[in-house]
């Protein structure tokens, strides 16, 4: 944690300030470890300060890194007093994350004590982009979790007729006890037309043999997500047209992987695959981006996509995600988890797709 | 849904405003049942239209109550061009809502078109204060799940040593199989003096028979949420020291639902509870406050505390959640929800307590 913090104090030097101002609890738990909502960090290259409800101060307290400082209505002025006795006269806030209200707050307090409010923009988020050894294990022990309950997924749909709801929840449960009680996100279970929507929600219809299902679902270990996402086919073989959009998404995939390396750029990435999907045919039916990075959060930077900026790096963690929708028939998304290298792409899950079973 | 667009319409209209522009995904859930993040909704007096990204826009076109636009990197143009083809020369925002980068892009293709964007707060939230019938049966059967729930936890406690997480991971599973597949919030089990902290995360500790257990939790019925609070003895009758705070706690809640009706001011309830606290001599170990609003989300508006402002109204929904909290030794927290009637208080869950049971 003290390297990371020394990473941001570097970061903040460069953009001329004294002092950062964090608010998001997910960039909070990066530096620091510690969860909660509703707090602020003040990290400054002498020391760390959060400031904190009462509702969380005792756990805080236990934190060596830090000096806790429990405010309740007064918060952001006890934010504005200590940035003044702390000498600071250009504070930068993450301009993502702070809420109208909270900057204009914030800023009456600051500014009344001749200090500078300045918007930064993605700070600790792009420290967060590179990952540590041990965020990869952390990563790689998700990912693994949540590759076992796809394995038990497949076992469940074998064994009944389960609903898309009640599916979801068995491999919920399952990731929790594996895994971290949070899991990445709600697991999407969408049988049939539903997989058409990008973002199913998981409803009390019947996964039926014979049927499409499509589960997008992501464990967590010690915070850190996965997210992978698998199309099954149960009963009889697909029909010739689903194989062959099947083995484009599949192909649209391979093709994107195969670009990823540290020094390539993200929009080309995701061009790879899209090309592909257009070039057969289909490229009105893919209309999100190819991938993200995948961390703390489940979205996070770095975004493979046309309008993405920027050049991957190694170490860097992102889905590759190609789908092809089909509204009212069917959709097709595969996703799975790239580490990226400076030789190339590292599949993080064993990519491993169950294409069709039978009974 | 209708009458919930005209009312706010109607509020719209008292600020001088032409239109509002909503992000918060529970406002426009409560608006118009569409539950998605990350799109935005304008309010009009002629039209309401809602701007989404790709990913939820085959979901969004099926609400007949709106105008869908499919926005990606354009969307806040594509809201600025809207906002001036529908003729509204003042729009507001949702200050607490809108993160300080979202506003300020807005307000700047907002602004080019002539178009004056103001700050708002809390003017859908204000609505969603008092409860309609049927939301009011949601909240209902959402408390008659949690309490099934925490019967199970005691029979579960009665049938095994569990872990903390273990049996939050059973309660919840058990309120999403009859509830919504969202929970109100990850439930929190806390043993011994994990209780002492008021938002403890349930951990790998077994739930021992003697040891005090604290499950604070809810579950949610189309979308609506509940909120409960017990605190269970195992085995051993607790030792006199324990049940006479428990007692002083039980005594504090009767004390703030017996004032609640509407009329009375949000901040007598809290006082009422924290008063009979402070002249137990335990006044520094209750820091938060009395309650909070239930509804789409399990905190929100009214808020009882001693800062809160605002006169209980009929309808309103709240909780009443007392508590002592003796870091490294105990936590003894008891909450309800209570329904604000013109003739006093309705307390929507049993009010039950299972004050201790032997094995």
């Amino acid at each position: 944690m003290k390297k990371r913090i020394n990473r941001l104090i570097r970061s903040v030097k460069k953009l001329s300030l004294d002092a950062l101002l964090i608010g998001a609890p997910d960039n909070i738990e990066y530096l620091t470890g510690f969860q909660a909502p509703g707090g602020y960090l003040l990290v400054t290259p002498g020391k760390i300060i959060y400031f904190t409800h009462y509702v969380y101060f005792e756990q805080a307290k236990k934190n060596p890194l830090w000096e806790v400082i429990l405010a309740q209505t007064d918060m952001f002025s006890a934010i504005a007093k200590k940035a003044r006795a702390s000498g600071i006269r250009r504070l930068g806030f993450e301009a993502k994350r702070l809420t109208f209200l909270e900057y204009k707050k914030i800023k009456e307090e600051i500014t009344s004590r001749n200090i500078g409010f300045l918007k930064t923009d993605d700070v600790v988020e792009r420290l967060r982009e590179v990952k540590t050894p041990d965020e990869l294990r952390c990563i790689r022990r998700a990912v693994q979790i949540t590759e076992e309950a796809l394995g038990y997924a497949r076992e469940l749909m074998d064994s009944a007729h389960y609903s898309e709801k009640t599916l979801a929840l068995e491999i919920e449960r399952f990731m929790k006890l594996k895994g971290d009680t949070r899991t990445a996100f709600d697991p999407i279970v969408a049988s049939g037309a539903h997989a058409a929507y990008p973002h199913a929600q998981s409803g009390p219809d019947k996964v039926f043999s014979r049927k499409l299902v499509l589960i997008d679902l992501g464990a967590r270990c010690c915070g850190y997500c996965a997210d992978l996402t698998r199309v099954f086919f149960l009963g009889k073989m697909p029909n010739y047209h689903i194989k062959k959009i099947y083995n484009i998404v599949k192909a649209a995939q391979e093709k994107a992987i195969s670009k990823i390396r540290a020094g390539v750029r993200a929009c080309d990435i995701d061009s790879a695959a899209r090309n592909y999907i257009e070039k057969k045919g289909l490229g009105k039916s893919f209309g999100h981006g190819l991938g993200h990075g995948v961390g703390l959060c489940v979205h996070e930077l770095p975004y493979l996509s046309p309008h993405a900026r920027g050049v991957l790096r190694e170490n860097m963690v992102v889905t590759v995600e190609p789908a092809v929708y089909l509204p009212g028939k069917l959709g097709i998304r595969l996703e799975s988890m790239v580490l990226v290298k400076n030789k190339g792409a590292e599949v993080i899950d064993g990519n491993f797709y169950w294409k069709y079973k039978t009974r």
